[in-house]
């Protein structure tokens, strides 16, 4: 297991898309339970099985397995959960950290979330001009939650 | 992804405890859901992470995984339902066909089933002396329905 320490934020703007190349990720739920998440994620050649347990502050642990592209595939468009997530990530470094800016497609098109990982809950880092409100804390941007929720539902919020 | 093919009956005596010996198996489910279960299994020292869809007649499709020993007793303990499912498990051949014979323990203390795996569903097999009435068909005895309706409060059905 790894915990994962995560921070989410809004990106404001265009300005990141010239930083980076996009990554096709498609990924569904076995369980969207936010005690015991269990996701299946084809991005590029690569599948992989993901356990995450229940969020506590910006921290969840996580256990992870690659498991073969057709069976990836098979689980997406046979049992996952509908509808599934699609989105492009697009990784970009930025004094020394990783962001992976993550553009939605389908139902949440126009939602638009940056994230990094850090190791520890108090590590600092420097913002890149395109990173706007954090939204780290709030459940709605949960991928599992974009399942029932997405994001062309959310009048109240725009 | 495995097709499996199981019939499952119920075991009437005790004569099947000299032919074998008894592992304990304990599992737990990251998914109960009868369209997408995930189960987590300690059996000996093997941790195992099987997906299973639905249940077509006695077929049913099956994704299993090896993960490390840890972190399948990890997942039993910090994220899977409540309760945990507890059996021994004895493995009897009979006729050139391997019955699995499971004794529940916990709240499912008392129920004795034994399943065979097949290859085909019209696959004829000849059945032991201990093997009873058939319950392929019977979702009761489904190791996930166990979670939500334990064999102890079966009063009906006794």
């Amino acid at each position: 297991m790894n915990i994962e320490i995560e921070r989410k934020f809004l990106v404001v703007g265009d300005a990141w898309k010239k930083q980076g190349t996009p990554i096709l990720i498609r990924q569904g739920y076995l369980s969207s339970h936010p005690d015991r998440v269990v996701r299946v994620r084809v991005e590029g050649e690569t599948g992989t099985l993901t356990i995450k347990g229940r969020v506590e502050g910006i921290s969840r642990g996580e256990w992870e397995y690659v498991i073969p592209l057709e069976e990836a595939n098979a689980l997406l468009s046979g049992l996952c959960e509908r509808p599934l997530i699609e989105k492009t990530r697009t990784r970009i470094v930025h004094a020394g950290l990783t962001w992976e800016v993550d553009a939605f497609l389908g139902d949440n098109a126009g939602l638009v979330v940056a994230e990094i990982e850090l190791q520890s809950e108090t590590q600092a880092f420097e913002r890149p001009q395109w990173v706007g409100q954090e939204v780290s804390d709030d459940a709605r941007y949960f991928n599992a939650s974009l399942l029932r929720h997405p994001y062309k539902d959310w009048q109240q919020a725009r």
